[in-house]
């Protein structure tokens, strides 16, 4: 294992962290609150001291960078940023509990948006900037952007490319860019853009600016956190409808941009991830329209609510206009499937990932027509193109790693005595990073009443679910650690 | 596609399910209940002429019988042996809907034990006995019967090895006996001894001999059928703990038995899934009675009932002692959690199976080894034996079809508008053959409430269940049909 590459990587990522706590410092100045003000320039100070530190004991790093080390990285640089992410809300005493604090901090940093405040509405604006743009930083990956800034000839032992496949969401069945610098300053510019197009839109539906910006953060990565206590229920229908659009498109698989930007059309089109992705979300919504007629007034009230509540599920990102947790049981049933499914690979939502569900669910026709003629020999293809075994057998491996820690995590988080429905969709709620969950955890709840064992592993499942599992894992693995 | 040889073998089928009707009659005629004894004659002779009519039409039979064929014969066998199993409860009257009489009697034959009878002691003791037994039939499996008693001269074009591999439960991780026939009287010899020592041993502790026989019964095939309101919560301490002993001695691979008897201690030992299975019930036993040791006035009762109930949940019995409705939260997810993992390989129990979850962890280990360690090459291992790649496949692909299967069934449950818990553990309940679920489908509630959609989705989810998905998906194949 090379310890050294490992701190260098990782005292970037906090250096980088520390920078981008000062926008909120502008804004505590500006408000006045001087007390939160003082709780980052604290925060800033100890995660500069703690970068330099790794980045002294990180010179003359020797080459070999491999998927070891990429997993490891990503694991720990995650954790890490976590921790001192979470500072100023303690420093501030806003979120006095540390652990409170951390859960609240990796909920932001990996799009999930569950929340252990019970007002939201409590927090200076400077916490709340935090808070959200926490989300926008996450949603892209903190890796793929140390890769787009730093200089090209730092890049030793090429580590960029271990990198940046233990960070993004999904398998790659899609090419990446031959140049890894290249790809990183693509997805950045495309992720800026939507981003600045959906905060006009918002400005333009009478959203106020602070509102605005918090909000397109939050659906740009795919987060949730709202700054009010009833998330979106109480704005516009057409701040809401804006909203259920750009959460759409941030669902979808980034490469389409980039396809789009050269022109490639036809790839988008005979893209089957996307095809899967808003043929569920059209189904899902038609299905709770008619399911959750009676509760509305008019026929374009429930389209817009079903449409918004599909969307910010699907997508993981987890805003709300109407409380779900009323709904009846079918509309539930749905709602807690597409909290398995998720968004598409390569986007910022998180979830199992709609290519996943494609992959096993053509892995399986294939084992079933072996089963009626082992002689037949096929190979998966998706687009059109043959997909690689190892490529299936990831995905495989992610889907057994996937149902030993929901499994796992259920059991420990029932401790804390709340009804099967709660722990159920609050364990599928942060391992597939969306937000809200059922029952005490709903929309209009909080997971402030879990214990801190339940709150670690809820930690945990959320980091896992926005890591994909491996770097995690791995974290906890002997094999890992050893020196060779 | 033979169909031929497919309509001889469920004619036998049939034949020997007429058969074993006669018993049901004896106990009418004893008991004087004349109208239950003509509906069980009048589907005798309805059953045997529809087995006439097919074994005229098999007449001539060409050879050829391959993986296909058995998957056909045991999809439709169950099928086709469920619809003329049931036709006694409408014929009579005492179950007149269809559609539930043939829920019950699906239940019966995949050893699941569900129930929509509202009141389980207002049936006629020859409906009690003909309830029981099909879960005694469906046990070891029918198929099995067939091979065992049909004279080796018939069994033109070899099809006793896909008929077996297509029923009985678990990847065959064993091997077989090399001469089938041999094999299929073995597994029905020690499956008889076994049941007859546990109808001794609960005469012993003062059962009833209609009960004892019953009780036997659902105990021997880990169905799980009560002929009391309340199950087994009205009997003594020594029945529920004869019972608790002989459902754990049941959900134990008949392979350990066969190897007792050929004095093969050393591989009984070895035996990982058996440690896995033992091990996990000691746990849980463990767990629950933390967790539920308010609820009872001694700890000898505690550990009692939370043995009797684990027991019953893991072997897929259903069977209970007390309400574990009732039970904390922490209980209900053990018992979630020990419903989906289920028993043994190769023993009456169902479920995901102890060998599967042994399987896919062991896969994923090997997965995470591998993204260490790109390079390194290493065989999966079960009781110290490399397991062939083609048996990982098949358990990959049993647990994709699982998910997709649980997924689907529970949406379409939903509609009926239950609550989360119900519907979900609706499903677990029926999947994995077991029984009871919680809440409105606890052990003291049924399924009686759910429309008839939702019946022929658990119906189902019950063959596949015990068929283990495969033999009952490929029926739903166009691929199956075609004649070539």
């Amino acid at each position: 294992m090379n310890y050294k590459i490992i701190c260098r990587i990782i005292s970037q990522i906090l250096a980088i962290e520390a920078a981008l706590m000062l926008p909120a410092v502008i804004i505590g100045v500006c408000d006045g609150t001087m007390q939160s003000v003082l709780a980052f320039l604290v925060t800033i100070a100890a995660t500069l001291v703690f970068s330099g530190v790794l980045s002294i004991f990180s010179r003359r790093a020797k080459k070999g960078f491999y998927a070891r080390e990429g997993l490891v990285c990503v694991g720990l640089g995650w954790t890490l940023m976590s921790i001192f992410g979470c500072l100023p809300f303690v420093i501030s005493g806003e979120i006095p509990s540390f652990i409170n604090a951390l859960f609240e901090t990796v909920s932001g940093f990996t799009t999930t948006g569950s929340s252990i405040l019970e007002n939201v509405e409590l927090l200076s604006r400077c916490m709340l900037y935090w808070r959200s743009f926490s989300h926008w930083l996450g949603g892209m990956g903190v890796l793929v952007l140390v890769l787009a800034v730093i200089p090209k000839s730092k890049d030793s032992g090429g580590f960029s490319i271990h990198l940046l496949r233990a960070e993004s969401p999904g398998p790659d069945v899609g090419k990446l860019m031959p140049k890894l610098k290249k790809t990183a300053i693509a997805l950045y510019s495309i992720y800026v853009s939507l981003t600045v197009i959906n905060f006009v839109a918002l400005l333009i539906a009478k959203m106020p600016w602070f509102d605005a910006l918090c909000t397109a953060f939050g659906t740009a990565g795919t987060g949730g956190f709202g700054i009010k206590a009833d998330s979106l229920t109480g704005y516009s229908p057409a701040i809401q409808i804006v909203t259920t659009v750009f959460m759409l498109l941030f669902g979808i698989n980034f490469n389409c941009y980039y396809w789009l930007m050269l022109r490639n059309v036809r790839s988008v089109l005979k893209n089957e991830e996307l095809r899967l992705y808003l043929g569920s979300f059209v189904v899902a919504t038609a299905l709770i329209t008619v399911n959750t007629l009676r509760m509305f007034s008019s026929v374009g009230e429930v389209i817009r609510h079903a449409s918004f509540q599909v969307a910010s599920i699907m997508t993981t990102t987890g805003f709300a206009t109407t409380d779900f947790n009323l709904w009846p049981s079918f509309s539930k049933a749905v709602i807690l499937a597409l909290m398995i499914m998720g968004a598409c690979a390569g986007s910022t939502g998180g979830g199992f990932k709609c290519i996943r569900v494609l992959l096993l669910f053509k892995s399986l026709k294939r084992s079933i027509k072996k089963m009626l003629h082992p002689q037949s020999v096929e190979t998966v293809r998706v687009d059109g193109e043959p997909v690689r075994e190892g490529i299936i057998n990831g995905t495989v491996a992610y889907l057994i790693a996937y149902a030993f820690i929901a499994v796992a995590s259920f059991l420990v988080i029932s401790i804390d005595g709340f009804s099967v429905e709660t722990n159920l969709s609050a364990m599928l709620s942060c391992l597939n990073n969306i937000g809200p969950g059922f029952d005490v955890v709903g929309p209009m709840g909080s997971f402030a009443g879990y214990g801190i064992i339940s709150k670690l592993v809820l930690i945990f499942d959320m980091l896992a679910g926005r890591l994909e599992i491996f770097p995690v894992l791995v974290l906890f693995s002997k094999r890992t650690w050893k020196v060779t």
